[in-house]
């Protein structure tokens, strides 16, 4: 008797959804397709070339199936669909994305990306599906279908909890998951809470991130100019208060870890990378859902708030210099009257 | 019986101070010095080349007497000593730079200059002299000692009110001022309170120049990214509330009249030029000098405060990059515990 293989589906193949297509495809559980958009012509024709930490040199290498689009990727039918793209609700919503390969009560959806509380509509738009969090450390980039890989991919997987579904079924699937995916060379780990985990990052991403990436400066500047302590530090109080308002304790020198975490580097974290190179942020995912939350739980968050307002405008001239939104030249007339 | 004309020295000889310093020589009612620092060996040898709305091209005009230095020109005594450099206190202090050049109990002081509350530490400095206040409207600017006047000059000269001094002595000075000043070709108005037009321009100056350079778009971006009813409005409010705790009602429509200042510009206000420039912004004069008078009349001002911790982390990058700061090449330990 042969019992067929899980179909995997990986969308977006940056430094990380490449790494984690070819670590699935290593270990031979699953079968493995990609869709690939901007590089697609080269990675079609003659493969991803890996400069790896953990892999070494690979020359050429494709997954079972490449697609150009979800759209086209539709043919099949996924057990699992791996979302690693940035995540830009703002610009593309993940849960209209992956509709064309979302089975009703079959497709486990992975969501390896950045941010908080990310499972929220997808589970509300698929309630009869799994939705699995990846929270990815790896230092991965690709450039042009060259990969390079310059620290193992260590994952912590854990579910989003959707109540329609028993948490047992949900567990199982996050396992499933990691066991497609540990290899002797990368580290994938079952952690049960993604809420405990995701607000944990929060207290970097929330917070040095965000400032680090409307002032400009890399995490050590913003020490040594004093903002960490007049900014950041308030800052990550707001987000430990959220997260005990929503039962989430965190360890009580996690300020002191998360500040520290980027000692003896000049450490710029995404966000300024982002809005360096002129990148749309993912400002959404980790300030936006943040707030939401914060308000449902009634809890103030004066700072968090009034970065994610001065961010909110970064964005938009994020958007408006990848030509996704217009300007006209003349600035249009305003009758409104301001109080 | 021949009375000697007042002695003036003009410090700061940007497109303000040179177009003042020209003014003042026009009337001919004063003998008129100028410190003259990055353009000197051009000026000293061939004079300003002016190209002005007001009074047309004037080509090699010199002034009185030029100085290299303020240390230079301390080999006159004068009756008015106008400062119209930039105003960065957290890199040079006026009231220091201006000392050789103060003669106690005579020189008369005048803060041409971006600002609130600018008076302050010059009439802590020098009690027994009196401090005028010039707030200038003029399009102006200085290319290498060549001069472009786009918009005549229209200020208001106050008082800086000096509680040492009587008040009548006080007045006479900036009276005196308007009439050294005063041609055919400007404007230069007596105005009651220095307090209540510098708090008038900082309602658009700490809210709408402050995000715009934080944020790095235009006013009319700011409006449309919904930033500044989400920030610089709310900003606005809380200048309303020092005003007035600090006894200066300002009109009712104040707030409208200053978000409409730029319409059908996309403008970009004063402080988004030197951030895109990387030139020091007047944070301290624009928002620090407020905050100080909000914190002495107990008068909370979070999104002021909040906007004012963010700037000083750009001024702190701002002056590493003109070379004001040196950072080492590697990140210093840091074996603080933060909490």
């Amino acid at each position: 008797m042969t019992v067929s293989k899980p179909n995997v589906l990986v969308i977006g193949t940056g430094g990380v959804g490449a790494i984690v297509a070819y670590e699935l495809s290593l270990v031979e559980k699953c079968t493995v397709s990609i869709v690939v958009r901007r590089d697609y012509s080269t990675v079609s024709a003659s493969g991803y070339n890996i400069h790896s930490c953990a892999h070494g040199d690979v020359a050429g290498w494709k997954p079972d199936r490449i697609y150009a689009s979800v759209e086209e990727a539709r043919k099949e039918s996924y057990d699992f669909v791996v979302v690693s793209t940035k995540n830009l609700p703002d610009i593309t919503k993940v849960e209209d994305l992956i509709e064309p390969v979302v089975t009703e009560g079959k497709t486990t959806v992975v969501l390896m990306q950045n941010g908080f509380d990310i499972g929220r509509p997808v589970i509300q738009k698929y309630p009869e599906n799994c939705c699995i969090s990846g929270v990815s450390h790896i230092g991965s980039h690709n450039t042009n279908g060259v990969i390079t890989q310059t620290q193992k991919n260590k994952c912590l997987v854990s579910y989003f909890p959707n109540d329609s579904l028993p948490i047992d079924t949900q567990i199982a699937q996050a396992k499933e998951l990691v066991e497609l995916l540990s290899h002797p060379k990368n580290d994938i780990i079952y952690f049960e809470s993604a809420k405990w985990y995701r607000y944990r990052k929060l207290v970097y991403n929330a917070t040095l991130n965000t400032v680090a990436a409307l002032t400009r400066v890399d995490t050590g500047r913003l020490l040594l100019s004093g903002g960490l302590e007049a900014i950041s530090i308030p800052a990550m109080k707001e987000v430990l208060k959220v997260a005990k308002a929503d039962g989430i304790d965190l360890p009580e020198d996690v300020v002191n870890l998360v500040v520290h975490s980027d000692d003896g580097d000049w450490f710029k974290p995404s966000m300024l990378v982002d809005v360096e190179k002129g990148n749309p942020i993912e400002l959404e995912v980790i300030l936006g859902n943040l707030l939401t939350v914060a308000k449902e739980l009634n809890v103030e968050t004066p700072v968090l708030s009034l970065l994610y307002e001065l961010l909110k405008v970064v964005q938009y001239s994020l958007k408006e210099k990848a030509g996704l939104i217009k300007i006209p030249n003349v600035r249009p007339a305003n009758e409104k009257t301001f109080k």
